[in-house]
């Protein structure tokens, strides 16, 4: 039986395990990349494994998040990794050179090779082919040192695009379209590939904006095929030797397969407050905007921006809109500066913002307070804006452009008719911002700021766990409730001890105090837990507040991972119902757990209410260990000391 | 005897007193600006004033200072300017539209004309022989309303340019050398007039940084004759209208004359941590940058910055240099982006931040601990930056431009042959993001945000007025120092209260918590107490936390007047030596002020030493009364129910 494009991929880098769905597997990682806001704890745990240099064939440490900079702490984290990169063999990206996912799609995506981020939009390179997976920051820190990352053998959903999208609908519609049918928690342990005729008419930048906010479903990652427009793609980029081309066999086998007619799908908008809730944009009635923001490592392409300029073109924005664009990268600023569409968006009324994350990640650009914000990004958790009363609505670039002049929320069909776009033959290509490695890292000194405090480890895993239960939350609880992230707080991701007094205060603000005044204890949630962000600082500031385990439904894949890689123990209820007899403060005990972990079912005493639950803590034999040991750096300082 | 160019601007605008210098007066104001972080208390303190529609013949609310937005308060603060705006008939200059002064020099400055701004950098529009003057808000409040504006007549320094700058040395090095001479409290009570046949070789840009950065003299304004020169930079601005001559006549009298040799000046620095630390360039030794920041009011103009891409055009900035650039206008970068000189700042790996005063004011691109931070601003005072460690240098673009190249603090002589840069014929003029006014401002509901707090009103004044010294600080006390305006701040200029909490904390931490622990009291300070900028914010906030007199040594000129403006005594040492006798927590107390106040000596008891202390008062009759009333407002509105 043939394999797809995914099995092909995995097949190339298999290390360790079989390629049976649902089965952990280890497989070879031939390039990772960093952002400024994880990157800091993943090179303090880079540098606490002991190498002397990336084993990888390219890493990649890019500055895009903390670009603010309100105060000396995101200066110094950026010259702690510059000087980290420059030692031990990475690329150093800086900052102005763009959003990492869009910087590495343009100048380091090869189709056919392995990317892991920590940043959860990493599958931005599945656009070109690459198998491209988020991550936390650890694990990352573990794959430049050589060693393999583990995942669930995914299933494979094939996505079959038919027909051609019509003007005013892009690439922005069809992954909503995804999100409309298979919601935040619907792409667990599944990889989404694109298939069908449709494909051919999508660019590259396009590809990547789908397998970008594919992040949203909570899947493994999105890839496309390697074809014709990819080679396209790279030759422009002067990369045209990076190209191989890889399609899925004629009689792969698929777990699922849904179909998409492009022909009839409309502009579509996902409203407040998560990216799966998807309608179409003609459905909603006259919605005044206050904010229009484009940009983010899903829609500030080239391209992208090339058709808001064409459609801002010699007109004005809306009176009372703010409009603000942030260009992806260098390269995107670059050449529209160079050919005369940035004067056209400037003209119009657009402030134009570093090219970084910007807004998207609540860096800036909050709005009003219960303002209407209409953007080109893939999240629109609440608060996340830097506004908590703000109403966030996910839509194209078009529909962005033509509400930004209308002031009102507006199906760009009714006004845009021709925005023929074309790829350009060749990108402009100026790397000098791309800082390469010293030849010998040995004389390099590490730059370490004062913001930069020691991340806390686990130890071994005792026999019987106990707490309180701290807080008890809902559904599809994001890591932006975790660990907040707004601009107050991003530029302290080095800072564990600061962190902790904001975990989770979204949905208690008295839980920090609460963890502390008992020593720590347990969290209790519902389904998909810790989807979001990949930030490993949702299971590491736990860990500081002595957070033993966490309850939940069920749990998102990358938080999953970063609490196993922490000691956390992510128990999951055998029966649902469970869930609503345990309450806040009720004092939890699990026995000889060391013990109950050789099997899959752990008992939890609830002393407060005398009754006993069945709880499944579902991992592998590699995950047990690393639980036991009491982290992922714990095992592997073992695992080398016993070689 | 002939007049010169201010005496000529003061004549026609006397509405009170007597052109006799060191003398009060008063002044019609033709023109108003009000920048973000001083305009939502001005505009609140114009609603108290009741009236309908202001009275001047052009009012601007411009936003350039809080763009940052990393909270609701910004926006919620730009719509209420908004609506009050369009209510009360000022024109509106949107977020992105660029920094007040740049602008108003563009659109609005007409030769002949007063403008007053609550911003320390108005005498930008000296530039175009306009009479510009920093205030309060409350001071430009009563000036919209139509009332005149009070000065005291002013000394007038002639400033007689000499020769032709040579390449390489640039307006920024003339004031640089200006303030190397006068220093910070050198100007008080002055107006600086240019004169010499150096000025025909200055545009009226490069004029207006030299008026721009006088407000650092402590003058009361900078000002230059209105010539062939004004006519080509209003002509080119689709302005020639606005143009009138103004010379100063052949005997016109000034107080002071000094002369600059324009052939023999060099690339001069401000070194940390005041502008008028001032030495030559070429005298430093090679001192490494961390960042290179270029814009601001001062230094962000399209001649400035079309030189900078001249010198870094081809070139890359030095590897571990940060580069950040902020245009000072939509005009400025509109015209860079279609000329193809952004594209080549781009190129060269500067970062282009929004135009707005950005770093200037701290928000955004702090530095990194201890770092180097070269900018073409005007003040570079300790904290400033928003990193307290940081060590600020202030330069020409010309400089600015080569050291972000070489990474040391470099002389551009040495590098700069040719960078012939001539003014446009014609600028791009589109001033779409200034709305107008609504005809009829009955219907306009003026939006307020929930952080939008009332301001704190004085009452008249007691019989007896006492209290413990609060705090003891030294000379040059800014207004950031009375009032920090970091990141973390400005975005509560509409929130007294919150900002007491932060109330001279970089000179004690604990004086906010001493001011409410003793229910108010006394500052005692040194030299130059309040110089900086205009924030009324540095008299509101000690009015909120019970402040009831400054004693120091002298005073700023327009804090001075936001104090008397809030009711608070600003006296003055008879015999500097008292000041060393008075320490923290002496109880002090004024008797019979209300008489004491009839003469201009005020006996002070110090109760804990049993010691009497002679301060001045040095106040005009309605300065007292304004005293006596518990402030401005109140003396005003005592006034006009008395009509």
């Amino acid at each position: 039986m043939g394999l797809t494009v995914t099995e092909k991929i995995i097949k190339e880098h298999l290390v360790v395990g079989e390629m049976k769905r649902g089965k952990e597997i280890g497989i070879k990682i031939d390039q990772t990349l960093t952002q400024d806001s994880t990157g800091t704890m993943a090179y303090l745990q880079f540098e606490a494994l002991g190498i002397d240099r990336v084993e990888t064939k390219k890493s990649l440490a890019y500055i895009d998040h903390n670009l603010l900079q309100t105060g000396p702490e995101n200066a110094d984290d950026h010259l702690y990794i510059q000087s980290i990169a420059k030692k031990y063999g990475i690329y150093y990206s800086k900052a102005g050179n763009g959003i990492c996912h869009q910087v590495h799609l343009e100048r380091f995506g090869v189709p056919g090779e392995t990317l892991l981020g920590s940043d959860s939009h990493t599958p931005t390179c599945g656009g070109v082919g690459m198998l491209a997976i988020g991550a936390g920051g650890l694990d990352v820190a573990v794959a430049m040192a050589g060693g393999e990352y583990y995942i669930t053998m995914p299933y494979i959903v094939k996505v079959e695009l038919k027909g051609k999208l019509r003007t005013g609908v892009s690439a922005k519609d069809i992954i909503l379209e995804v999100l409309r049918r298979y919601k935040v928690k619907g792409g667990l342990n599944k990889v989404f590939e694109y298939a069908g005729e449709g494909i051919k008419y999508l660019t590259v930048p396009e590809r990547a904006t789908i397998t970008n906010m594919g992040a949203e479903l909570g899947s493994t990652t999105s890839i496309f095929p390697s074809d014709e427009e990819t080679y396209r793609f790279l030759k422009a980029q002067g990369r045209g030797r990076d190209f191989t081309p890889i399609e899925a066999d004629f009689d792969a086998h698929y777990d699922e397969v849904i179909i998409i007619d492009l022909d009839k799908l409309e502009p579509l908008i996902a409203c407040p407050h998560s990216p799966d809730r998807v309608v179409p944009v003609s459905s909603l009635n006259r919605i005044k905007v206050n904010q229009v923001a484009i940009g983010s490592c899903t829609n500030s392409s080239y391209m992208d921006l090339m058709k808001v300029a064409k459609i801002l073109e010699g007109k004005t924005i809306g009176e009372e809109v703010s409009l603000v664009i942030s260009p992806g990268s260098k390269q995107v600023l670059n050449m529209l500066a160079q050919n005369g569409a940035l004067a056209k968006l400037i003209s119009a009324g657009a402030r134009i913002l570093e090219s970084g994350c910007g807004p998207c990640i609540g860096m800036g650009q909050s709005p009003n307070t219960d303002g209407v914000s209409l953007r080109t990004f893939n999240r629109n958790f609440k608060g996340r804006s830097g506004t908590p009363s703000a109403k966030v609505y996910l839509v194209s670039p078009e529909t962005a452009a033509v509400s930004a002049l209308t002031g009102y929320i507006t199906n760009p069909e009714e006004y845009v008719k021709d925005i023929n776009i074309t790829m350009p033959e060749k990108f402009l290509i100026n790397d000098n911002l791309i800082i390469s490695p010293a030849e010998k890292g040995e004389d390099v000194e590490i730059v370490r700021g004062p913001n930069i405090k020691p991340f806390p480890r686990n130890k071994a895993m005792d026999e019987t766990i106990g707490g309180k239960v701290l807080i008890k939350v809902g559904d599809d609880i994001t890591t932006d409730h975790i660990m907040p992230s707004n601009a107050k707080l991003l530029p302290y991701r080095s800072n564990i001890p600061y962190l902790s007094n904001y975990c989770l205060i979204p949905c208690d603000k008295d839980f920090p105090k609460r963890a502390r005044e008992f020593g720590g204890g347990i969290i209790l949630a519902g389904h998909n837990y810790g989807q979001g962000s990949s930030r490993e600082h949702a299971a590491l500031v736990p860990l500081y507040l002595g957070i033993k385990a966490v309850i939940a439904k069920s749990f998102a894949r990358i938080h999953r991972q970063n609490l196993i890689n922490n000691g956390i123990l992510p128990l999951i209820f055998e029966k649902e119902e469970d869930y609503g007899r345990i309450d806040v403060l009720d004092e939890l005990l699990i026995k000889k757990v060391l013990t109950q972990m050789k099997g899959n079912k752990i008992i939890v005493k609830n002393i407060s209410k005398d009754e006993e639950y069945v709880l499944l803590l579902d991992v592998t034999e590699r995950q047990r260990n690393i639980l036991k040991s009491g982290g992922l750096l714990n095992y592997i300082k073992a695992r080398s000391s016993h070689r």
